[in-house]
């Protein structure tokens, strides 16, 4: 019953909020009307009202009402009745603790096992993994745990970069970062390109976005890329 | 009686691990000859004995002897007794959990604060400051807490990296990560380029190296540049 599009960004380069992702939406949201944002990652900093106005805007090009969730008394009631959902990216330790503090954690996750479409992006799309280990974001405030909803069995690395071949920077490239996750876990993690998503419905869960691939680390295995329209159902 | 060297990192590009700062040790560890090495970071997850042999082959090259502290029976005891302390880079979230763990998080301080010299590499300088609210590195495994030694009154981001003018990666910069954090914490952030250190000896913290400025962030100011020399122990 899971019907979810998981995107690396919101934003790809030269294009407008959510707007590469408008067709997807369609069909994702399509007997919804009135979508549930929850903007707790706050990316830069910005008040759950301006976040939601951004989103707003965005929803509303695809004809969609969109309500913060931090305007429903009950935010775990609004996740309850929700007819579909969206998280957006920002920083994910902020997005988890606000999760944790609301007791939203459970309340999402059977939201979505039960099929209420559900869109994340960046820190949003992260969340669905198994942890928020494998985040780029600054640890800016101490969340009660990293274990998220796993609504895939996998870790995701959004906003994936590879190595700048010229960098004289030696901090380490996130494919390095990654490799010492699997020092310590065993979970494998989808590094996941801008401009890339993860479609998940039913058992179905699928590679899409035309331009790139998707770089795969598994624990003990160099590693490789995935196609476009390629299943992801085999990492476990 | 402090007397430390908090470096942005262990290696410059086109130099060996160390080198830039031999000059610079052979001062911090005039009166110590064995200096404890803390490999807990374990960059690219290397074991503790493999970083060990690192380090150790840089501080021959100074006529200085180097045990890692994970061939103590008693690690509490090898801070105590220690001539010298070095913390190596890696990943802050194992080290910091590494350091919970063995108890020695009270210990550091104050063999530090009693003027045990004590150099620190990126995440091994991250930790003598308030917290690791500002590394930059993943959140592979989960530490009791976030907080660190605050031997400096703020925290340090090391490694900092100016943005890329010409970048079509939407992730955020370093600039927007810190500014997330002070949405969240007052402390300030010394951004300290591949190059710089920090020179704390008694009462007086120091930009050094030549080459770089650093970058600061106070709460609700605009972020600007400290020349090398600077003083630093006005941030609090």
């Amino acid at each position: 019953m899971i019907n979810c599009i998981l995107a690396s960004t919101s934003t790809v380069y030269g294009g407008t909020y959510l707007d590469y992702l408008f067709d997807s939406l369609r069909i994702l949201y399509k007997d919804a009307q009135k979508i549930v944002f929850i903007p707790y990652a706050r990316p830069s900093g910005i008040s759950h009202d301006e976040y939601t106005a951004i989103a707003k805007s965005a929803f509303q090009k695809i004809g969609k009402e969109l309500i913060g969730i931090h305007t429903f008394d009950n935010p775990i009631e609004a996740i309850q009745n929700a007819e579909g959902i969206f998280t957006g990216g920002g920083n994910s330790f902020v997005l988890v603790s606000e999760l944790y503090k609301q007791n939203l954690i459970p309340v999402l996750q059977e939201a979505i096992k039960n099929g209420t479409p559900y869109l994340g992006t960046s820190a949003g799309s992260n969340i669905a993994g198994i942890s928020i280990r494998t985040s780029n974001d600054m640890p800016i405030v101490y969340p009660p745990s990293f274990e998220t909803l796993g609504i895939v069995p996998f870790n995701i690395n959004p906003h994936y970069l590879d190595p700048h071949a010229n960098s004289k920077h030696k901090g380490e490239t996130r494919e390095t970062r990654i490799k010492e996750f699997h020092q310590f876990n065993t979970i494998p993690v989808v590094g996941l390109r801008e401009g890339s998503w993860i479609e998940v419905q039913k058992n179905q869960i699928t590679l899409k976005g035309d331009d790139f691939t998707a770089r795969i680390f598994e624990q003990s295995k160099t590693a490789y890329e995935l196609e476009p329209e390629s299943s992801l159902a085999f990492l476990k």
